[in-house]
């Protein structure tokens, strides 16, 4: 059973997930496999060519107001980006060639604050190879690696998986085959997966 | 400053607000006006014809799994009706021409409980007619007040007024002049009125 976490670099309500998730399962004792996808194809798949935020204005204002409210509540930092939704694809295809590697969970996070603490263009190599330089990584050798065929293989099928699992935006939580979506689902997944594997030890399975 | 709940009778997750939100307010103090709406000419001016679970079937498919889920935590029978969405328009004109009477909120209840627990068409005036019977209240002439022009035009600039405050899906409520979105920020709304009542107060506001 395999706890994962579904993110798109582009989502505001992605931040706060990425920035707590990694402590949060720590103390469950839960180890977390860090997935990124696209919601951009998802999204034109359904007819939206932008955000929702974006084609419904009133849902977007809202959504402004409220992981405002909700990182202030949370103590993590959080300025409006100039730019809304950033281009994460450079990013998401140098985590879908490494998901499972120890530099991941930090990287992550370094990519979200660019885009949601610093207003960066999360797009441009040069901030990503910034993110990498940070965690002493070898930033020209990663950037090139993510520029690869293989890169945007492993993001295209991790696309197309999540579609298979039902995914339709982001944050999503797989605890197991059991799905949780949005930040504000990442307490209910945790526990869930925990007592499920309470329940999977219990039986001897 | 007022504490508003914004409601509408279809929607699966104005379900669990209305059965918890009157005991929820009370142990903080808190006096709630239930407001109720319609999303139909919201999602129409948003181009849905109908509503987005069943528009978007991913969607759809996890909102059905999640209310389940919410239910079943929150202690809430559940039942996931045969139709979906069913038309609330008698039980919210006959609300919008009584708001603030002391039956609504357990009025309310029922409807929601008829629709949601015991999968009964709250479209059909009977099953509403059993609503008001329980409370002891005169049925046909409650009914008959809900068919007259005063109780559509109350209903319509309700929905003019959710318009205008930036609501686009339920339940919303309004504390004072913050928006919060969903059953999920219930409480958050609830402790937001209460802590900017303490500052009024205290500012002898």
């Amino acid at each position: 059973m395999t706890f994962t976490f579904w993110f798109e670099f582009a989502s505001t309500y992605s931040y706060p997930a990425a920035m707590r998730l990694e402590h949060m399962a720590a103390e469950r004792g839960i180890e977390v496999r860090w997935q990124p996808f696209l919601l951009g194809p998802i999204f034109k798949a359904q007819g939206w060519d932008d955000s929702p935020f974006n084609l419904y204005p009133a849902k977007g204002r809202y959504m402004w107001r409220d992981i405002e409210r909700l990182c202030e509540r949370d103590g993590i930092p959080f300025r409006h980006p100039s730019q809304f939704p950033r281009n994460g694809l450079l990013a998401a295809r140098i985590v879908a060639m490494h998901t499972g590697e120890a530099w991941v969970p930090a990287f992550v996070r370094g990519v979200f604050r660019a885009n949601f603490e610093h207003d960066e263009d999360i797009g441009d190599p040069q901030v990503i190879a910034g993110c990498l330089a940070e965690l002493k990584l070898d930033a020209s050798a990663v950037l090139e690696e993510g520029q690869r065929p293989e890169a945007k293989t492993a993001l295209r099928e991790a696309t197309g998986r999540a579609v298979e699992l039902g995914i339709f935006g982001a944050p999503f939580f797989m605890a197991g085959d059991e799905p949780f979506w949005g930040y504000d689902r990442m307490e209910q997944a945790l526990a869930w997966y925990a007592s499920q594997r309470s329940v999977r030890i219990a039986e001897g399975a």
